[in-house]
């Protein structure tokens, strides 16, 4: 595995930094975008990794299957009363969708259904912000994670379109808080930073049927884990699901902040992170590690 | 195995007749709701089948994921710029996505995909409904396979939102043939009449890296055999994606006359057949029969 | 004329209290439906009345037309790159067409355009509530028109779909102050109660190339005054302005309160009252009112 | 009123051939831009005219007029039910809202429905073909007027969007006949030449109350008059028709052969031609020359 880790981050060098880092808020367009790390958890708890795998990130979407498992852990299937669990074909933030479907959001992973679940997750937990970063000391075992106060602010600030998106989901009765409450939630969860060995441990319980193989605790049940593998191949890479699909067969998550998080169930989970993105907002250099990934390990879920 | 599906044919009776035949076309709407089949095609090549899986029924839609083998086989990756592969998040007959989107159908799965598809074939082959039958005839090892004239027929006389869709493909320069002929190959393979046991040996290439188990021939490659497995997760049953992926966890492909094909990589084919269908136009108690399906196997891809 | 309303008072009265007051608003849903009023203003400055024309009702989007005119006093053309002047064909609190046109809205008189109008004089205006009441007071001659205060705070309370359409103008940057400072104005101005005789003098200018009847003053110019009956004939009756150019022949604003005002340009101004609505929003008896007043004048703009 | 033509004549010549003459039919594309005609007819029937005003062109959507003028005399109000008759707010040959409307397009002016309402005349006549040829030479007094073959021709080559308007409405049970019989009659209609004079002479009657000034026979009744007249102001000038009612302030149809016909009711008709285009389809110079118009006579409907 450590070879293959090491021959995979020598092949994507060259991508290293092609592509666009994140211009709309200016502490993520800072970011040297010559970085690249990947870790892999096993099925046994081993851990490997490459490159800047040690280096915090922006999570930023990824936050969102923070959110969601939390939100699976309260409400279960209720929860899909709120939120949808279908596939959205427009891009992460229209609005066209939400109002034609009467503002019920396609699924949690657009912004609309991350925010409704932010909106689920406010209504029962008295401080959410200091949950959810409880929930990844837990599984990650690092307590140093926190999330970036400077970045928070700065999203929070140009959030009018979430801000539009939530108020179309209040006025067809399907949001319960205040919205700036609900959007201070998202945003701190969003600007949380981590590191890719930390990532990889904290979702290791998608890879071993919703027990955490990083501290051997259970996250979910098993048919749970199965859900949330089912929704990120679905939906996981906004509009790039179906190439991602494709290309590397995993399920997965990614951010804007160059993050991507994967799962071969019942063998591993990975991490990547390098912060210039493609065309779909997904990382360059990342994405490609994924697809070299799934075909020297002659493995991925088809 | 056999006990499985003897155990979930007779788990599902209750459910057997309750939903909705289809009603547009007279002759699918005669069809008597209270039938059930099941077959399976495990990866040594040993067939299992219950009910009534050797009763012929009308393939539909599934008739998409045939067009598109021999499409691939044909065009390999060029296919893709004339066809998207992202889920579309919208009904499988809207015209408002494939407007917006300029005349490029989300996939080859809705109308819109499956009949720019059919173009491509028309395109290449002097003969392709002829050709189309030879392929079912070779993978199925039974010559007996023909489409239902009069069903055919029929869809053509209700064609109208096909054509609107043809029509603004080609309005936008993706489309090559004339409408009625290609709409005319388009239902000529939905209405061919398969059982289910010759539909899992049809594609039991899927569950064996491109090379089908019943005849050992190689169908497609192992990378378009994973291509066309990712394809059938992110949008093989319509609107129902994701619900599907989530309870049943297998690549699949539906049609109205009550069929649905699916898939465990490197494991099975299953083929289950009955007509009522639920809300979404799929199979009722076929969705079911494969939900138990991978439960009492204890396998799925997530 | 004082005979032609008295006619029409008559002609009316079988459907006066047929169809349905406004129920979003409690303060609304309250109001006797059996109440009928209409008073005119020729061009000589005379006017005539019938029914309960001097009753207060609540103006709601009658005032759209007000604040449009302030608007047009300050920044005349240069408005029309901030809103749009074209009819919209589709609901007036829609929020598809802002997001396909980049957030700029169609006219002044769907909600998004009105809050913008509203947006753009609170930049200008120090205390835009009292401005807007000064020029009511001003051209009616009526200084004890007021707000209700009940009403816009009810109305504020509901207004999540509003603030939806505010905050998608701000993330297309078309939109300058904060959302809820502007809707408070908006719902303000849309709380005004007004008797039908007051309303008919105060745009009594729109029927006399810009300068009020009633005081003699200039309110805005000759070529705005045509641009606002421009304006009022394509869009200033939601999605019956077709409908009603055809059957009544009047440029025209109507608001859910009941409330018609409406115009012959060189002849005279109209207003009706009638709290119950036909489907499309509009005071029922009052459209059949103002389509038997063009009759009996035998005048209209076509 | 002829030193009023010369005038404008004379103050648009700096404009005539800036902007662009419509590309899409190879026909239309070769005419030299550097024309400009006026032609006005009065209520006592008296003609005026200025520069190119006895060369003919291509009419194209002013043909719309025409046929909705032919199934008015057929259906009177009955057509409403298979047309809408309010304004559009989206492009003229847009697919999406034909789609959300469930195939009843906004109104006659609109592709689709002018389409439908040649589907309408097909249904009653049994040469619609000679039919609308005879209105025009009754209407006119000239025989001579004939359509362009080569010029219908070629648009019917290029009509996939058309064709998949109208099989939209027939998937929507809106459509009576073959499409292909429908669009090769719109074509017919849309490649019918005339010059200035005959046109102001055909729309005569929308002056008149419904009764020719030039033939003095009733086309329409004065109620049917006064609709079209509606209908024009709303939505004759495609996405321009709120900037039109704005700027000209009468009641209009356009076609991208560089026509426009216009009317003030009781007073008298224009037609202009000038074959480059404005942004919106709409004749540049011929624009500007209706909006001298009404200035210099000091009459519009507002």
């Amino acid at each position: 595995m450590q070879e293959i880790l090491n021959q995979i981050e020598q092949e994507v060098t060259p991508l290293v930094g092609t592509g666009t880092v994140a211009q709309y808020i200016p502490a993520l367009a800072e970011v040297d975008p010559h970085q690249f790390g990947i870790a892999v958890i096993d099925k046994r708890g081993e851990v490997f990794h490459a490159g800047n795998a040690l280096k915090s990130f922006s999570i930023q979407s990824i936050s969102k299957l923070f959110s969601l498992t939390m939100a699976i852990q309260i409400y279960d299937d209720s929860l899909w009363d709120k939120v949808g669990r279908e596939p959205s074909g427009q891009a992460f933030n229209s609005l066209i969708q939400l109002e034609l479907e009467h503002g019920v959001p396609r699924n949690p992973f657009i912004n609309a259904g991350a925010i409704r679940v932010n909106d689920l997750l406010v209504s029962r937990l008295s401080t959410p912000k200091q949950r959810i970063k409880e929930l990844l000391w837990g599984m990650s075992g690092n307590e140093s994670i926190i999330s970036n106060r400077r970045i928070a602010n700065s999203e929070f600030k140009h959030s009018a379109r979430n801000a539009a998106m939530a108020y179309l989901m209040k006025s067809f009765g399907n949001f319960e808080n205040d919205v700036n409450i609900v959007l201070d939630n998202y945003f701190h969860a969003c600007a949380i930073e981590m590191n890719c060995v930390d990532m990889a441990k904290c979702f290791s319980f998608l890879a071993n049927q919703g027990v955490s193989v990083a501290t051997g605790k259970k996250v979910v049940s098993q048919r749970q884990s199965k859900q949330l593998n089912a929704l990120l191949v679905t939906s996981g890479l906004y509009d790039q699901a179906g190439d991602f699909a494709y290309k590397v067969g995993m399920p997965g998550k990614s951010g804007v902040g160059g993050g991507i998080v994967a799962v071969i169930p019942n063998e591993c989970t990975v991490c990547v992170w390098s912060p210039a993105l493609n065309k779909n907002g997904n990382s360059l250099a990342g994405s490609k590690a994924l697809e070299l990934f799934t075909s020297y390990l002659g493995k991925s879920i088809f």
